[in-house]
């Protein structure tokens, strides 16, 4: 399968909004976003685009927590009560939440409307936008409920990234870092090299590097059976950093998680592939001083196994898959780990971290 | 798109279901079903299958009242707390309402699972069981919400029908009819030659045709953009009936609405594209005999005209659109009909049918 989607790179995002809206032959459109997004981003947004500023809001509360079926149905019977049919487009202005939510909205109701992305943070930039991951938080699971489905086009922009709290900043970084490493020694050395809460202009180019590397991957495999578990990297681990975060009721960013799992699957790449420890050192010292650490004890290493055991990448219920790395740009999917070698990972983990 | 889903013809299930699990390399497998079916079709089934007999059960209550959100979440938070992985298979086994409503709940799952459809009604075998509809309904209005994902399998055979009430063999009936109007004058004049309550034995031939009228033309067209809204034919009106019936509180069955809607849109297609009228008068007098009429009076059509407003088929929100047919094999699709036509129609099909 292909990827249909539409990426458009520009530092005017209203304008190409109504351009993109215009060739669609201007279908009605409703708006998707919360309510920070209005607040922050609609002021500068809405004088540059019509679209913007006279279609209907849905307007979800922000945040993680509320990725929940509640507000899902809310979504629905907005767009139900709205008069929204399959030919409407949806427009998804915001971060991961709202592209994911108002993804997965668009995608069922009535089986599947159209929706254009506007990611508003380097995150969702840099991961959410790509790719056709839908859905909501389940159960006390991650995403646990979705669909693959693209939007039709996504417009990505640095424009709003100014305002961002550095923490969102960093975890959108978490994930070029993946990427990154996925690409070449190279490419992972160019990010290493920079600080992005000081290199804001260097950005915008980064983005597009990191954003090409994802799109090639999920071009050649949208439905994640494949060549797509590649972006896994950093996500066992990482996931089960994230919920576990949750479950302790101090909730780590996305992006943190993820880059506390790379060095965590990096090491478990050393010892099983011979992934250069020059590297691994590397990423774990630039990690250490702009993201700190997941402080854990050995305490926590069976509510972390748990976790991913349940994690959606493992075939089999009793098995827990990894994606790891011979070196940079060489991925392995499918490394099927034991809970033996998880515990010695996060030991060294523990070591090197804390 | 082409249809990837098997369609499997048997008076053997229980065997068949085996077989296929086993070609699957016997992944982990998970039922869904309903109260009725467990009590009804079980006991036989069981026997037949090791599936069947050893896998775990998520039993929903049954009747279209219980297609809601809030099913669906039970049958999601169940698939959680079995630890069902994206390789586990469901089997769903009921009717209509299990084979969408889980057919919805396995492709939302961990963003998809496999389900294999094995229908137990006349009209989930002929209808719900190709063409990779499903979901739920939603804030009044039936299958709002849902995604296009076809089951790997479908299992069908008659050997549970015997058991059927009447009214769910005529309710199959009726998309058998619209099937055998889709397809040809011989086709329409084989089903209404016979009495579906009567010769059963004659049935599973003319179940074969019909599904392979169904599968022909949703493998030109998994998503309903073009000639799949043949399958409409009888559907603007049949919904609106449908969904007017459950607003009167007294629910018709989907093939009875059918068969009904199947009337008034061969008088459009009469009167706006020459269908031959002694066809119509033929499949007038079938319905008359067999499924009675949904009585209205004047009153009733502003309600009327609203349902057809909000469905599904309507490209944007003010049209209603109809498939019709200049003569039986030959649809037209997208007919655009004003409120005035509808009126009549509905003027026209009171003096027919009460």
């Amino acid at each position: 399968m292909t990827m249909n989607e539409k990426l458009i790179f520009t530092n005017k995002t209203g304008e190409e909004l109504d351009r993109f809206i215009g060739d669609l032959g201007n279908p009605r459109t409703i708006i998707i976003t919360d309510n920070n997004v209005e607040a922050e981003v609609f002021p500068a947004l809405g004088p540059a685009s019509g679209v913007v500023r006279t279609s209907p809001k849905i307007v979800i509360p922000a945040g993680d927590d509320n990725k929940t079926l509640d507000t899902l149905a809310t979504v629905w019977k907005a767009l139900s009560e709205m008069e929204a049919v399959r030919k409407t487009v949806v427009v998804n202005i915001g971060g991961g939440v709202v592209t994911d939510l108002g993804g997965f909205a668009a995608a069922t109701y009535m089986r599947g409307m159209r929706c254009v992305n506007v990611p508003t943070t380097l995150l969702a930039a840099v991961d959410a936008s790509v790719g056709g991951k839908t859905g909501i938080n389940f159960n006390g699971f991650k995403n646990q409920v979705g669909v693959f489905s693209e939007p039709v086009a996504t417009i990505i922009s640095s424009e709003f990234f100014s305002t961002l709290p550095d923490e969102e900043i960093l975890s959108g970084y978490g994930e070029m870092l993946k990427h990154g490493l996925l690409e070449s020694a190279d490419a992972i050395g160019r990010l290493l090299a920079i600080n992005p809460l000081q290199d804001i202009s260097l950005l915008l180019q980064l983005i597009c590097d990191s954003v090409s590397v994802k799109a090639r991957v999920v071009a050649e495999d949208l439905r994640e059976s494949g060549a797509r578990k590649l972006l896994n990297l950093g996500h066992t681990f990482g996931h089960a950093f994230e919920s576990y975060s949750y479950e302790r009721n101090s909730p780590a960013a996305h992006g943190y998680a993820v880059v506390w799992g790379l060095v965590c699957e990096l090491v478990l790449s050393h010892m099983r592939l011979g992934f250069p420890s020059e590297l691994l050192y590397k990423v774990k010292n630039y990690v250490r001083e702009y993201y700190g650490a997941f402080a854990i004890t050995c305490n926590d290493y069976p509510a972390l196994i748990r976790a991913m055991r349940h994690d959606k990448k493992n075939p089999e219920a009793d098995s827990i898959n990894c994606t790891l790395l011979r070196a940079p740009g060489v991925g392995v999917t499918d490394e099927v780990v034991s809970e033996d070698e998880i515990k010695s990972t996060l030991d060294i983990y523990r070591d090197l971290m804390l």
